[in-house]
């Protein structure tokens, strides 16, 4: 099992959490294409496409905790070389992947 | 009517590009979920959340540049104070709601 | 004179206050090659970067609103050639190269 | 010694590209003063500032690969609890301070 096909169960409270909100994020798209539908004005969809960044950015945040605690730690823990592949992903994800 | 809501038609073809686009949104915002529910590995699904933010700002640029050829263009040929309302929202849109 | 290199003298005041924001951004950059180089710890030293990109984005956003009251203006109620070009610009500059 | 004030040499390398890095950044601060100063145009100014920025965000990848290498690693190490810490400051650090 490598790092990048290995897995953590989380934290069952988190992962319902997440759930919750993708839901949530879910009928924002929805919504925004009702928006459309309906003609509405640009600069008001435009606010509503930046709230769903933001609901994503929230779950991103979950999940990067989720991933510090379990996965990253137990990697850091298990030797050099697994520490470096998970901080290699870290800082992809920080810097490539971010926003 | 005030600018805030004035209403444009914009492109249909541009709408209908908007609304597909939305649509497979919507189905990346599922994909996530089934990604939590299936318990992949959270650095998949932080670069799939990046993903679905960067095609929502796809759709942002696309919905921007309608309003500027419609209604910022409308309004700042109208007049001085109408085209300042409009520059303030943009300014707002830029860099209170950019991302 | 095309676009591109049409120039307006903005407003004397935002000009001197942009400087001067500039001039403190500069010596927020020393101060980091300072932490650099008595080994502050790390955290503090990207909080001090971030710090200094807000007060980029500070600075970016003045001139992005002189360029839209002023260019911006000209451009939008000379022609819709001239406006188009401006448009295109804007779109640049919030999606290529903001933040 | 809490974690807030620990300090680690990094690598004396990676620390003098740093500051190579950040004396450069400092020239491209003069050279919007510069800019402004000769009242080049708005767009031109707005695309150095985002090269400045990005050039700040290649010196943050960098101080905080060697953050991860050396004080997370010590942290994660050493207990759950300095562990928790370096993670709190890590999430703050990626969703707070990110740009």
């Amino acid at each position: 099992v490598t790092v990048a096909t290995h897995q953590h169960g989380g934290d069952a409270a988190s992962k319902a959490k997440a759930q919750t909100r993708l839901r949530k994020i879910e009928g924002q798209v929805r919504g925004l294409q009702k928006m459309i539908a309906e003609d509405r004005y640009c600069p008001d969809i435009l606010i509503q496409i930046s709230s769903t960044q933001q609901a994503l950015r929230a779950v991103s945040k979950m999940l990067m905790r989720d991933h510090l605690q379990h996965c990253t730690t137990k990697a850091v823990r298990a030797s050099d070389e697994t520490a470096a592949e998970v901080y290699d992903e870290l800082i992809d994800l920080m810097y490539t992947y971010s926003k």
